[in-house]
């Protein structure tokens, strides 16, 4: 399995960008992103090694991971990259902490090959890496294409993802802010152009497919029906369904602030033997 | 590997609690939590079948779950339960939308064993059951023990999680809240009370441990060191310090509001063949 490996050559003038994402090193939205991003600054993959949707945050801490060197082709030339035995969450930490020669100033997750809209930001695990990217202080953005389908096309999202970056690059975010943007799959000149927006109010009913196997034993597949529960015209959803980039400013900062009152009233006693 | 059934004896006039974890179904604080809810209503335990412990919210979409009945007792007699082969989410949406003959009143995540204060709310397979409750339209909360220690005393945080637990029941929360719920490591009679709280901002340093296998091939494990970087008396860290039953209303609207304005700001003229 011995692969060459192209070097990372870093320039302390150049930015240096980490791509990441939640498809897996393979996948054709990163390859589509690693072109968009070309000649922006030094770019660098550490992505999965394994197909990771559906993952959230979730991090490795029971196993060590490895982290291969892998043959990634750009529209310059080879791209430093390496495939990681973990999640996304996982390539931001090991990238930012042990692979890379120094902390990169833009880190960018996808591009994802479906939606990252509303309540799915929870579950995604291409919007977990740029979260991560953020906790670590760095700025950061998840990118995603919202179409399922095989042949879908990264062009106008690409195009798109390449002025979001520089722009990022050049005014910084917010401390602890990320961006979740959302590509709406239409040719680029059919993009109404950016919309700033907020989460939309959503949920998955789930359906359970219930199966037997041959020894007559049930196992369960998860299944299920994305149901709006927003009106407004403010949210990703909207955005994305007039042909708007939706862009959500996301931190991760979880408490429910409008909450607080109403709990603080609650007064709570001594849990004495009589509680 | 056939086990006798347990009942699930569910009343339309009392209520029905179901109980999870991340710890996995035999875990200590799961035990002490049936326990500290013995008689609130009907309990139903639907817990990952094996420690999942980081895994924040991942859900099972590329391989169907098994959901086996698992021998639980109770200090009332045998509890209905099952073990999922799954995430914690996945055991919550298992349970409300396929395995209980009706919703839940109320979901509690937990005894962690261990704190899930500050950011680790978002690599928290505790919370993430909790969080998939709420966004259920469900009741919930998560519960934690300050404690590492494998001999750690739960006796005290099932007294608070049961007063806490009948406080929801008979108020509710505002939809889409959850409670994130931390108890320090103290005997009951230390526990200064309770402090409703913000989530404190922190991060980890990760410190990779690089190490080389008999083929001297690099792999590596996360390590790090956990950095308070809120000096603010109102949060989750602070009160759990002094002392307190730290009690946070989170939910997974994850917009950065504050945001919104300065991004709103950036024009964006029309990605055309220039751009």
């Amino acid at each position: 399995m011995a692969r060459v490996s192209t070097p990372l050559d870093v320039h302390p003038d150049r930015p240096l960008v980490l791509l990441s994402n939640d498809d897996g090193v393979d996948a054709r939205g990163l390859a589509a992103l690693a072109a968009a991003l070309d000649g922006l600054g030094t770019v660098a993959v550490v992505a999965p090694a394994q197909e990771q949707s559906a993952v959230g945050h979730a991090i490795t801490v029971r196993q060590p991971m490895r982290a291969h060197a892998w043959p990634f082709d750009g529209p310059s030339g080879p791209v430093w990259a390496r495939a990681v035995t973990g999640t996304p969450a996982d390539c931001v930490k090991l990238a930012c902490q042990k692979l890379l020669p120094r902390r990169p100033d833009l880190v960018v997750s996808g591009i994802n090959h479906g939606p990252n809209t509303a309540v799915n930001v929870i579950y995604s695990g291409t919007v977990s890496a740029a979260t991560e990217a953020a906790i670590l202080g760095l700025p950061s953005m998840a990118v995603s294409l919202c179409s399922w389908d095989p042949d879908a096309d990264f062009e106008a999202a690409g195009r798109w993802v390449r002025r979001l970056a520089e722009r990022v690059l050049d005014e910084g975010l917010p401390p602890g802010v990320l961006l979740n943007v959302n590509v709406p799959d239409r040719p680029l000149e059919a993009i109404a152009g950016v919309a700033v927006t907020r989460q939309a109010r959503a949920r998955w009913e789930e359906e359970f497919e219930e199966r037997r196997d041959p020894m007559d034993r049930p196992y369960y597949w998860l299944g299920g029906r994305f149901v709006n529960l927003d009106e407004g015209h403010d949210t990703d959803l909207h955005a994305v369904q007039r042909g708007y980039v939706s862009v959500t400013p996301l931190h991760y900062d979880l408490t429910a602030y409008a909450a607080l009152d109403r709990l603080a009233a609650w007064d709570w006693p001594p849990c004495g033997d009589a509680g």
